[in-house]
């Protein structure tokens, strides 16, 4: 049975944040992730709703900085953190950039050789949860209810893994998604170095192509909010191209645009009660 | 007329986070520090509550980190976060200690020449109340209207700002405060240093000993929360000696011990609603 060993536990709005460390086999190395369990966990099951963190994050910095406890308590949610990449591989050129390799996993699962351990999308859509599902941690987890948000390259890695796993995840949303890293100089960079030069390869990876063609009979909803002030909108971001995919194919996507919001955390926390209002009601369905 | 010069703004919950710089005469260095603005502060004046920082902080951790922002745009209620300390003097071992030097004034005054720009009592009781009131950023903000929290050593910074300036401020708050410096290692070792080895000298920073000697008419209502499971509890932080204080004069104090909690901003960012709540009641009045 997959274990995991708790590193550390903090008392927040009655619930418990408990970080745990494991040895990941999707990637070949030691992880950490971090469990919000709300109140309700202590006397029942609750739904899981897993938050993919954007580029240089690990497990941490939506715990500590995001106030998503607060709500979560009250809906009686447990969130579900993981790291953003591989660490500690000692692969050639792994920490050279912010936004390649360490801490930048980009939720895929790499075809070139040298980044072979670089396998997000499986670790956050198989791995994680069966870990949830058969650790001892998971024992007060509902896994048959999850949803998944994220921000920025964890936007992106919500709305992927959401789109392409519509019966695991009943709802999606995302605070300032890449919308269309095939068509951004993030994605261009990562797709490159994760699954090489074939771009047909990458759509399989880019949320407003799945949108675009998607065709299954149970379309989990999506919300998105990004801010009119992130300096990252235009080129890197790119909404509008998510919403045009959501119109081609009659998509239930609301995408917002926040006035004067940037593309901090400062934003995830002014409407992260929101987004947990919005996946906790299709959790208790 | 005293300035600050705006160095970065974040949009949150309506408002905005602004952190500024300017040139301390207190203190004899530049020095930095954060309001919060809420969302009234853009057509209306909106009452202060300062927020003194712990141990090791500067003034980002608590705008970062305690989720205050929230119930601060619902109240109508400017938060300003100091720093904790003068930095860049160079003064020699000043960075030395963790609990001692840069980023651990302790809100003294300090009497011994080395240590003599530690003034941080002055700076957060009369520069930068000042300095609000006549730099352009202040005119949202009614400064007559002023609370005062804080956690850790700034609880007990915010008990001492408070209570030896009942004029001044309204309410006063502590998160997991320092309550009886005399009594603690924490405060033998900060009071000697910036103080001398008088302790007599100690005792107008000291909490317990203000509040138990308290003869003044205008009495601010005191709150304080710590943890149950806040590793500093016993040997540093003694809310015990606060309430014995508080019964001896029979000064207006609530001290509670909240069961699980530790030392962290979890534990502040679970109670910051009622502690924001607590002085928006008496900033109204």
């Amino acid at each position: 049975m997959a274990t995991a060993e708790e590193i550390s536990a903090n008392k927040q709005f009655g619930g418990w944040n408990r970080r745990y460390k494991h040895k990941s086999k999707s990637l070949g190395c030691d992880m950490t992730f971090t469990v919000y369990f709300p109140p309700a966990a202590a006397s029942g099951k609750v739904p899981v709703l897993y938050f993919l963190s954007g580029l240089t994050c690990n497990d941490e910095n939506f715990i500590i900085k995001s106030g998503a406890q607060r709500a979560a308590a009250a809906r009686g949610v447990a969130l579900v953190a993981p790291d953003t990449s591989p660490r500690g591989l000692g692969v050639e050129g792994e920490a050279e950039s912010w936004d390649f390799g360490v801490g930048a996993g980009f939720y895929v699962n790499a075809t070139q050789d040298k980044w072979k351990n670089w396998r997000m999308y499986e670790y956050v859509t198989e791995e994680l949860p069966a870990l949830l599902a058969s650790a001892a941690l998971g024992s007060p987890l509902d896994l048959g209810r999850a949803s998944v948000f994220g921000h920025s390259m964890g936007g992106h890695g919500a709305l992927v893994a959401g789109l392409r796993n519509p019966q695991k995840f009943r709802s999606i949303s995302a605070f300032s998604p890449i919308c269309n890293p095939c068509n951004a100089p993030w994605g261009v960079k990562a797709f490159t170095g994760y699954l090489g030069a074939d771009r047909e390869s990458w759509k399989a990876y880019d949320a407003s192509e799945l949108m675009k063609g998607f065709t299954g009979s149970s379309k989990p909803p999506v919300l998105v909010d990004t801010g009119s002030a992130d300096k990252f909108l235009v080129e890197q971001l790119k909404p509008e191209a998510l919403e045009a995919a959501a119109n081609a194919s009659g998509y239930p996507a609301t995408v917002r645009l926040q006035e004067g919001y940037d593309h901090s955390y400062f934003f995830i926390s002014s409407f992260v009660d929101e987004h947990i209002a919005f996946h906790a009601d299709h959790l208790a369905k």
